[in-house]
């Protein structure tokens, strides 16, 4: 039998997780710790790089982003929760990676390049932003990560990563850094609830996991249907219809789902009916993550505890790999 | 009476250290050690950032620098010698640094600009090299320095490094940061022994510390003096004449030298009774410098250890600034 791969993959804690956090990964992690050696990053610095000037904002949210992993189900005995700023290896493997990627190098990473124009930075670019690649190549490097779950969007930082291996096992005249791999995601990002493709706190258009029932029956009730669909005899699109992405999203019985699609479609099916329906799957589902996530949340002293337990492991990884790093370049390891 | 004040000074480990490093800074260094604070990092990772593809050349050089230290009388009893590499919080505070100094701002630091320049990078400039003054500023504000001795064309980096505490403090809303003061040196940089206003390794002008009396004795002999000084009776220049820089720079004597310039600059001094005299200063300064050097270097071990005791004392400073700095921001200090 094969050894359980390494997996990597984390959070920046700019906001609680929500819906869209559920979809895209919470729940294929919960999955993917019984059978990998699971390693959960809080990306408080990652966070940082276009937060600079406002700290709060992403120290508060890293016991807020451990009560969600918590009450998703993410087990701190099978998946090791850790938190990127009291990981010393992480930084001390930028400042070394850093020296061998070019300016052009990271300008040219079409994730850079886009997020870099979505976010409107322009002179105002941070030199943390710019080196973020290089920061991120340093966190799957220093867990030895082998799979690392990203959305297409996200393969150019892996390409990146993995040059960044091949240029450093050819300083250290040894394979000290292991290649990664995408673990592509098979579920499409989850749409706001307003029918805007991204979902995010600041369009006001997300259910976070601590949504309460009253916000979770007023959230799909306000939901974006099928503006051609005015009588419920009418026949109605399904296609680019929020209701049923979500249904296909959150309800379990899928042929239950394609029934009332076909039956949407030929008409006769109400907007009233399949929202009704999608709202018991919400409220079901959250409902018992609102209510552990609610107990977590009031003992921030045992959730400090578990993220200090989850990043002493992690630390003893990660200086073994900064270690092995710095013999490699003829480094000395003083202590 | 007041407190010593704290410097933080440093070489990169790129060479071993020669005459123009004795005379910039060492000499000032072994004086300072007995009424401050003085911390003196031997800056590997610096070393690094226009040294990555040759890890090599750094790491040889770290003892060889310790050696120079140790050789010229800088008492690792009255100063902490340290490893830049062997500090997390350096690369730490780096990275938090980052955030908060835009793209603009380091390419519009005049030194950085001038380096890059010089250097060629062009469009292969690293990621870390376009960093450093960040990193300068980490290593400057981690010790709590209040004096950085420099040449006057480092001034942009302090200006950089002030700028870097006066926005870390009001985002941490108390003064956890320093503020830090040039301390410029009196002496203007020396040539090389060929006249080249640059001393270094690479254009073959140098004189290193562990240079031997034979060395010595044909680089003086070498040295460029006054090329209208033909015949002994000729009134000489002593402007650019780089014996006489030299006297000025080594001859204990300050009286005999403004006489021989004179009588230079009148006729009847011959260039080799100056080099002469030239000569017997730098043998008798470099004899017991090279001696002391040369039994350092056999022991390894020794150096070494003396560099960890050093980079654990500095280990313990540096990681307290940190905490001060993450817990400002909001950010647990889990261990």
């Amino acid at each position: 039998m094969n050894h359980p791969q390494t997996i990597l993959t984390g959070d920046r804690p700019t906001g609680q997780l929500h819906l869209g956090h559920y979809v895209g990964s919470l729940r294929q992690r919960v999955a993917l710790q019984h059978n990998h050696q699971q390693f959960i990053l809080i990306a408080d610095l990652q966070g940082l790089t276009d937060n600079g000037s406002n700290p709060q904002k992403i120290s508060h949210h890293i016991l807020e982003v451990m009560a969600d992993y918590l009450a998703v189900g993410i087990d701190p005995r099978l998946t090791t929760i850790c938190l990127q700023s009291a990981l010393p290896a992480l930084a001390e493997l930028s400042a070394l990676y850093m020296n061998i990627v070019t300016v052009a190098r990271v300008e040219r990473n079409p994730t850079v390049k886009n997020e870099i124009a979505q976010k409107g930075f322009a002179r105002s670019l941070p030199v943390g932003f710019l080196a973020y690649p290089i920061s991120q190549a340093a966190d799957i490097t220093a867990f030895k990560a082998e799979l690392v779950p990203v959305g297409d969007d996200q393969l150019p930082m892996i390409e990146q990563t993995n040059e960044i291996v091949h240029k450093m096992n050819s300083l250290t005249g040894e394979p000290v850094l292991r290649h990664c791999k995408a673990l592509l995601s098979e579920v499409s990002r989850l749409p706001g609830v307003d029918g805007n493709a991204k979902m995010s706190k600041s369009l006001g258009n997300t259910l976070t996991l601590s949504a309460t029932e009253e916000e979770i029956h007023h959230a799909v009730s306000a939901m974006y249907t099928d503006p051609t669909h005015l009588r419920v005899s009418d026949p109605g699109h399904v296609e680019g219809n929020v209701v049923f992405t979500y249904l296909d999203a959150f309800h379990s019985d899928k042929v239950r789902v394609a029934e009332m699609k076909a039956h949407y479609q030929r008409g006769g099916l109400g907007d009233r009916q399949c929202k009704n329906e999608l709202e018991t799957c919400l409220q079901t589902l959250l409902a018992p993550i609102r209510e552990r996530r609610a107990t977590f949340i009031q003992d921030k002293g045992m959730l400090l505890e578990l993220l200090r337990q989850g990043s002493e492991r992690a630390h003893h990884l990660t200086q073994q790999t900064l270690h092995e790093v710095k013999r490699g370049l003829g480094l000395p390891v003083l202590f």
